[in-house]
């Protein structure tokens, strides 16, 4: 059986987020390096919108040979493909408390903080670096007030978002902690957050995904 | 049985899908109307942060009082919860197939679009409505271009995004079309997104669903 191929980049935080379900999943898959930035972007070349016509990471082929692209889809094929260990419990809306925590980081904060966006904000709207900067640090500010809001909520004991074992949220969390620091956003104001984080930190599903151990880190 | 509340705004997109998929489930519920404009934004009041922490719509307020934020995330529970009629068809793949879609306009187009994101270009970056309008524009092309790609590969017989019953990509690409047409994004290069919209527009769940037929339309 082949195994499945994740398009991927050290620093993608969406792609991040899929290294850390394959390997909670125990999911064993070949890495295929696809460099944003190198000779303006390898994600561009036509080689790679063949494969993804939206030209960002990650993709994944499957061993079967098709190929899923957008990390939210991704993960939950991932979810019903491979249940166990499930990223998300069995009650409908305890599914639903964790995927509007995940959804917080992948429509609300991640989208304004990537590359492209962060390119345009330099290029075609002529903005300094701490004009860029102070844009990444508002959007990580908002999303993760409210996160740190929904997680004293849910009053679970921790140490994990959703209490003792990791699931989706901390899958989407642990990347978007990653970028703020960063890029030096503090993150005192969100002690269950970094909590959270510093739980997934001690398991090795997580550790082994965190961009300085790919082998195209740099 | 209470009805559940739907806290929505007449405009907002991802208020406007959740209004699709309640009316395609055939689920009956009020409608509580959250001024985005009016008072500096009614979403801002205590009163509504009580509700929703992130200060967004949609909240979806079920018959047993608990709260649901995040479209995405309401989007999932109404389908696991009221599965007929689905709006993911059974196979894994196409499921996955249909989430990327959806992901691309939650993800990569309307969170960049929103009117949080054009406050901030015209406020702290002091853009111009033409800077702020070309950049709207800048990631509907983006998206959609990969949309028509992923519609076009899928080959399915139409009229909807996916064949011959709309989808969750439906729910989310109708929503993101209006929103287009309304900053007058040319979609010529888009025939299947603009065809799958059409077709959307003659079943009484998704007329229902438009921003001017909503009571606080203005």
């Amino acid at each position: 059986m082949p195994r499945p191929v994740l398009h991927d980049y050290f620093r993608s935080s969406a792609a991040y987020r899929v290294r850390i379900a394959l390997n909670l999943k125990g999911i064993d898959y070949t890495q295929h390096a696809v460099n944003l930035i190198r000779d303006g972007g390898e994600h561009l070349s036509d080689a790679y919108r063949a494969i993804n016509p939206q030209a960002r990471v990650p993709s994944l082929e499957t061993a079967d040979g098709d190929v899923l692209i957008q990390s939210p889809a991704i993960l939950e094929w991932l979810e019903e493909t491979h249940p166990t260990p499930p990223l998300l419990p069995a009650g409908t809306m305890a599914r639903a408390r964790i995927r509007a925590v995940a959804a917080i980081i992948a429509c609300d904060i991640h989208p304004l903080n990537n590359l492209g966006v962060m390119g345009y904000l330099k290029g075609p709207l002529g903005c300094t670096q701490d004009a860029v900067n102070a844009w990444y640090a508002h959007w990580v500010y908002k999303g993760f007030s409210a996160i740190e809001t929904l997680l004293r909520r849910a009053e679970t004991s921790g140490p994990f978002a959703f209490g003792d074992l990791p699931t989706l949220a901390d899958v989407y969390l642990v990347p978007q902690v990653f970028n703020a620091r960063r890029f030096n956003v503090p993150l005192d104001a969100y002690p269950r957050i970094v909590a959270a984080d510093a739980a997934c930190a001690d398991i090795p599903a997580f550790a082994k995904a965190h961009p300085s151990r790919q082998p195209d880190a740099v």
